[in-house]
Order: structure tokens, then C-alpha cells, then sequence
């Protein structure tokens, strides 16, 4: 069960002017499921992509990475799930290609202008065959209003799709903000971290959307985990079309700020969304570390206890055991620390003081919180100023299921 | 389950003259179970420790390293399971050193001559009280036959005690190495990573058994790994009483030589028994990465491997979703990796060559070395000359369940 999220409201879901989406059953693993999304963007578009730093990348990322690099810009994505495209080698690159030059073929744009993505089973050859075939029932269906659809056929473990809007107006120019996220296991930070897509109307320059792709990723899909594992295909997209009435270069900066804050904001609820609808999850914790010496210190506790199986099989039983995080925050690579700095909260009872128990910490205090469905965990180093927050979710009987069963 | 282990047969422990062991039930956490144990160590023996690297090290682990640094000998040990005396600040750190006050006292010795250790929940308070009315109860039980109830009462969330001896015999001259340990959680690399207590009758200088504590450690507990998780506890002890016939420094380095290889085969040997019990353990995993171009990298990888949830699912399922493996070879942070150099064995089967699936791989190979309770994962990089192993286990519902219910 996701943690305090619903499916999207389709009516709440504003188009993007200049961005058409449409989805077909291409069988491209089971039959009868929407699995293949096409979005075609007119002329004129920007785009930015992060991708996985996994060094086993699938075939996709690294065709995306190449058509991104020519500077042709972007007419069209095409997003297949039921099969990942990775460690299939020189056939996986061949048939990432031949994706895209399917679509260049059937949407009269060149191959280059086409960014394949791909998720699903890893090591095993992608059906070319039948999602070739898919591809006229996708374009079939292309539509400004299909943004629900779209998040939907790229779920995989997925049990809710994921997408958000904002707008902004600046100076009476309105833009759309609206993005749409797959994830929910292989989660972990550094990397893009699923499958996102983010789209607005209003024209921004190549150089400030490559910024902002990477700002956006930062501040959202690189600070959520689930299991640390990383994909070889995470991969975020954001594609300005230009075809609204807002200039990111206008206003004296004042647009750019409020169209990159709702970027930020989109691609933080999705990956917040992507947490909730974590493989198993029954709690969203948000872990926040204070008062480090450096980011990279704040990110290593941060995601230390992030990542503990013990600290996240505590939260799923409700536990107090709060030791635990503790023996995370040792682990976590700070050669010089010095546990008796440290203090810890759970939501707002004080639960240790200078590395030991807080006198008037009571176990009923620590309970009561870890009974709620989202729980702020905070340490506090003392040793800068430094603060970082992360998010995860709580390790489950479901995750193991889920990922025990995967392919059956 | 624990895999392909059992109970140790005590009629196979070998006693080790000059060390004699007695437990009790103290009532630590919860009454009527053997919670307490005192080793006595006659005069003239020699010691050597390893200990966490966590930064959050527990009481007893502090007062362990005080002591053998004032280099005065070492006459006892005194272990508890219920509490693990740490995140317990000053207090902790004075019920370490009271204990070892009482044992001194009750075994006329100096207080630096006891070793204090201490497995269970972190955070609360050790009662030392309980603990110290325990200690002449353990003391009237002394006996040097006593192993296999010294390893049965360290036991925390182990289904079995860990107990392992062998013998050697160079020139006529026999020694006995016997050990114990416990895991079963909490379980994680470059670490003394458990409880773990090994003797010999032997004859050894300090230096020599310093060095050998690292060896064997470094061979053995730090090189297993159940959930990534690093106690605040983990400690291995080596003591050589000398009371036996073989004095390490005879026969030209034969003698050192052989003793040396039984204690690494005795640390071995329990530290894959630890892994064999791992929590909620039905596979027992080796993970061996060849022609890495150095050993942090072979490290690396092997340990990203060992730790991923998804692949440790997989195992539990006896599903060969192989490609989760090398998912996580490739973020295991080496920068420069070449996925077309990789090739990934399972068992007997050639699974992936050149980072693709390989040509003659049937998934019913893969499902046939799946099924197995020993499992042998090859990654050949191809970088270099460096080879290591790692052990690990599956992670299935059962891991959930114990470390979900571990204090209630």
C-alpha cells in the first residue's frame, strides 16, 4: 500500500502546448498492457537529460546520450516497459537505434531527434519485432490530454502512476510545468533514479535547461532511496517547447526563478511519489542530517541510515529501536566523529543526547512516532553547518515478495 | 533454516589448557536463559583483539582497547548477551569498567586484566547490578570442557551455537586452536563483525599474535556480510595461553606457519558458519570477482554484489534475474568500467560474456544453480590480476520478520 499518495487526477494533469502523447499494447512482455508511450514535440523544442552514472547502462541510455550530444534537438521519445534493454550488448544498441529511426520513419524526423527509454528485465534481448509494430497504435492514439495515460503505461512494480502540474505566471505569461515518474524498486541516489519526464510550454535556452535538468535531479530523484540499488536505466528528461507564452529569459530573471522552482517542485513531488510507492513501503521517512561538516558528510549519515536493512525493518515493526540508527551514524565513513556530539530526534521527542539515551527520552515517546505513516528522523552532528535531507521508505514482508516474485 | 549447518558436537570441541569457561543465567533481558559468561585465562597468556570500526563503538569495546593497550595481560573475559551497553554514554562506560571491577575481584586479578564484551539492544542500559549478582554463578561453573556452552550462551537472534577446533602437531609437538562466535545480524565487512573468541595452547609472542588477529580477521569475519549493517559491538579475540607443548617460534617457522593456518581455518570456518545462520538464511552465496586491477576494486564489486537487496531477493527466490548482478557491478563506483569487458558465471554456467547475455546461457541453467543451497556467483572483470571472495546469504521474508520482531 503507497503511503498518503493517490492516483493523479486527470483534470488536476494540464497539457503542454506543443507536446502530444499516446500509448498501445505492444506486448512487449505480457500481452494486454499498455506498455509503449510515444510523445511527439514540435518543432523548435529544448531538451536536457540526466542519465543512471551506473557503468553498466542500458542500450537506450547511451543511444539518449548520443542523439542529446548532436544537438539536433528533440521531436519525440519514445518509453517502452516489460524489458530494460541492458546487458544485451551490440543487438541492444542496435535495436535501440532501430527504434528511434522507426519513429523518425512513421513521425518524418531524423533518427537523432528520437530519445528511446526502455525499463523492465535486465539481460534479456528487447522484442524489436513487436514494439516496432506498437508504435502506429501509439502514434494512433497521440494526444495533448493524455498525460495520465502516459503515466501509466510506464509502471512497472509501480501500484499508482505518478504525475504532477504546476503553473506559474510571470508578468501576466503563464507556463505548464507537468511531469510524469516510474519507479519504485532499484531507487537510489546520484542517478537520476527511475524513469521521469518533465515538459513546460515556456521557451528556455539550451544552456539554462541542461542546468536546471541537473538542479532538478539534485534537489529530488538523487535524495530518494529504496533498496540502493541503482538501474541502468534511471533517466530524467526535460523538454521546454517554447510553444507558451512565457520566456524564461524575461522578466529580469523574475521567470526564470518561478519556472525552475516549478520544475524543482514537480520533480520533487514525483520523487516523493516514487518513495510512498516505494516496493512494500508502509512508512515515508524523511531523514534529515544537521549540522555536518561538509555535504558529503551530511549525504554519507544521511544515507547511511537510509540504506540500513535493520533501521528500515525497525520502522516497519513500529520499533523504537533506535540504536540502530545510531550504529548507522558510525558506519557511515566519518573517520573522526565523536559519538558523544551527537544527538538524535524521532519527529519531535528527543531521543539521545551526546551519544547516549536523553534522560526524559520514554520508550511510549518513541513509539507513538514510529506508529505514523511519515516520520522524520533527525541527526544532529554538531560538527558544521551543513544540513541535507533524504528520503526513503521502510523494508517490509511486501518488498521481499515483490522482488522475489518479479518475473514470475 | 540455517544452511548446511549444525550444532557443534561438543565430544569434537577441543579443550585449550589454561582457559576455562563458566555461564549463567544473569537475567540480563529476560530470565532463564544462559546470558553470562566468564573465560579464565591462567597467567602467562598472550592477547590480541580486533574491534568495530564503527564510530559509535559500544562501552565494552572502549574498555576492551584501554585495557590491552596497558599491556598488562590478559586473565579473564566476561561476556553478556540482552544488552550491548552501547549509545549509553558515561554511564555505559562506567558499567563496563565496574564489571570488570567485580570479575577482578572475585578472580584476584587487576581490573585491566578483564576483557568486557557485550551483543544485544543498543541504547538502554546495561544492567550491571543483574550482571555482577550473575558472576559468581558463572565462576562455580568454570570448567575448561565448557565450549559448547560458552558458545550456546552468546547467542542472540542465532539458531546455533558456533564452535570450531582443530589441531596440529609439528615435530611432535601438538597444539589446539578452538573458537566460538556468534552473529547473526548486524553482520558487515571490514569489521571484526560479531562476537568471536579463539584459543590456542600454543606458545605466542605478542607481536606475532597481533598480527595473526588481523590475518585471520581479514580472511574470514571481514570478509562476510548479511545486511550491510556494522555493529557497534563486533569484536574477535585471540588469546594463546602457552600452557601447551607448541611454542610458535620453534622449528625454523613451521611451527608459526601451521599454528597460523589453524587459527585463519577456525576464523574461517565460524565466520562462514555466522553467514550459513544469517538472518532468515537459505542460500549460502559466495561471490568471487577475478582479474579485478586492484583489490579495492575487486572489493568493491564484490560487496555491491553481496549487498543488493534485489539480488539477494533473487537468490531467495531461485529466480535467475541475473541481470541484477550486473546492475550492481556497475554501480559499484569503479569510473572507467568497460561493460563489453565483463563476463558473469553462475555455479558451472557462462551466464554473460562481454557485458551481454551469453549466446549458449539457457535460463533453465541458471534456474538449475538457483535451486541450490550453495551458491557460487563469478564475475571476471578483466582488468587485471586481483581475485576476491566475499560470502553472504539470500535475503528473504524471514530477515524481515526476525529483525521486525527482534525486541518484543
Amino acid at each position: 500500500m503507497p503511503v498518503n499518495l493517490s492516483a493523479p487526477d486527470p483534470a488536476a494533469l494540464k497539457a503542454v502546448a506543443g507536446i502530444e502523447l499516446g500509448t498501445a499494447k505492444a506486448g512487449i512482455r505480457k500481452p494486454g498492457r499498455r506498455d509503449l508511450l510515444i510523445a511527439r514535440i514540435a518543432p523548435g523544442a529544448t531538451a536536457a537529460g540526466v542519465f543512471t552514472r551506473n557503468r553498466f547502462c542500458a542500450a537506450p541510455v547511451q543511444v539518449c546520450r548520443d542523439h542529446l550530444a548532436t544537438g539536433a534537438g528533440v521531436r519525440a521519445f519514445v518509453v517502452n516497459t516489460g524489458n530494460a534493454n541492458a546487458g544485451t550488448g551490440e543487438q541492444g544498441l542496435a535495436a535501440a537505434r532501430e527504434t528511434c529511426e522507426a519513429v523518425a520513419g512513421l513521425m518524418g524526423c531524423t533518427t537523432n531527434q528520437v530519445l528511446p527509454f526502455s525499463t523492465g528485465v535486465i539481460l534479456e534481448q528487447l522484442p524489436i519485432d513487436r514494439l516496432v509494430a506498437g508504435l502506429p497504435h501509439a502514434i494512433a492514439d497521440l494526444d495533448s490530454d493524455h498525460w495520465a495515460q502516459a503515466a501509466e503505461s510506464i509502471m512497472t512494480t509501480d501500484t499508482l502512476p505518478k504525475a504532477v502540474s504546476r503553473s506559474v505566471t510571470v508578468n501576466g505569461r503563464a507556463a505548464v510545468v507537468t511531469g510524469i515518474a516510474k519507479g519504485a524498486g532499484m531507487i537510489r541516489p546520484n542517478m537520476a533514479t527511475m524513469l521521469g519526464f518533465i515538459a513546460t510550454d515556456a521557451l528556455v535556452p539550451q544552456e539554462l535547461l541542461e542546468q536546471w535538468v541537473r538542479e532538478a535531479a539534485d534537489a529530488s530523484f538523487n535524495r530518494i532511496t529504496i533498496d540502493g540499488d541503482t538501474s541502468t536505466n534511471d533517466s530524467l528528461l526535460l523538454v521546454a517547447t517554447g510553444a507558451g507564452a512565457l520566456d524564461a529569459d524575461g522578466a529580469g530573471g523574475q521567470a526564470a526563478a518561478a519556472l525552475k522552482a516549478a520544475i524543482i517542485e514537480v520533480a520533487l513531488e514525483l520523487a516523493q511519489a516514487i518513495v510512498r510507492d516505494g516496493e512494500g513501503a508502509t512508512k515515508f521517512i524523511s531523514v534529515v542530517v544537521e549540522r555536518a561538516g561538509s555535504p558529503a558528510e551530511a549525504s554519507a549519515v544521511a544515507y547511511a541510515i537510509a540504506h540500513s536493512p535493520l533501521v528500515k525493518t525497525a520502522f516497519f515493526a513500529s520499533d523504537p529501536n533506535l540504536g540502530r540508527i545510531l550504529a548507522a551514524v558510525g558506519y557511515a565513513g566519518i573517520d573522526d566523529l565523536d559519538q558523544t556530539d551527537i544527538d538524535l530526534y524521532l519527529g519531535d521527542v528527543h531521543v539521545a543526547t551526546r551519544g547516549g539515551r536523553h534522560p526524559d527520552y520514554r520508550e511510549e515517546d518513541g513509539q507513538r512516532v514510529m506508529k505514523q505513516a511519515e516520520i522524520t528522523i533527525r541527526v544532529v552532528l554538531n560538527r558544521g553547518e551543513m544540513t541535507t535531507t533524504v528520503w526513503t521508505c521502510d523494508l517490509s514482508h511486501d518488498y521481499v515478495s515483490i522482488n522475489a516474485d518479479y518475473r514470475s
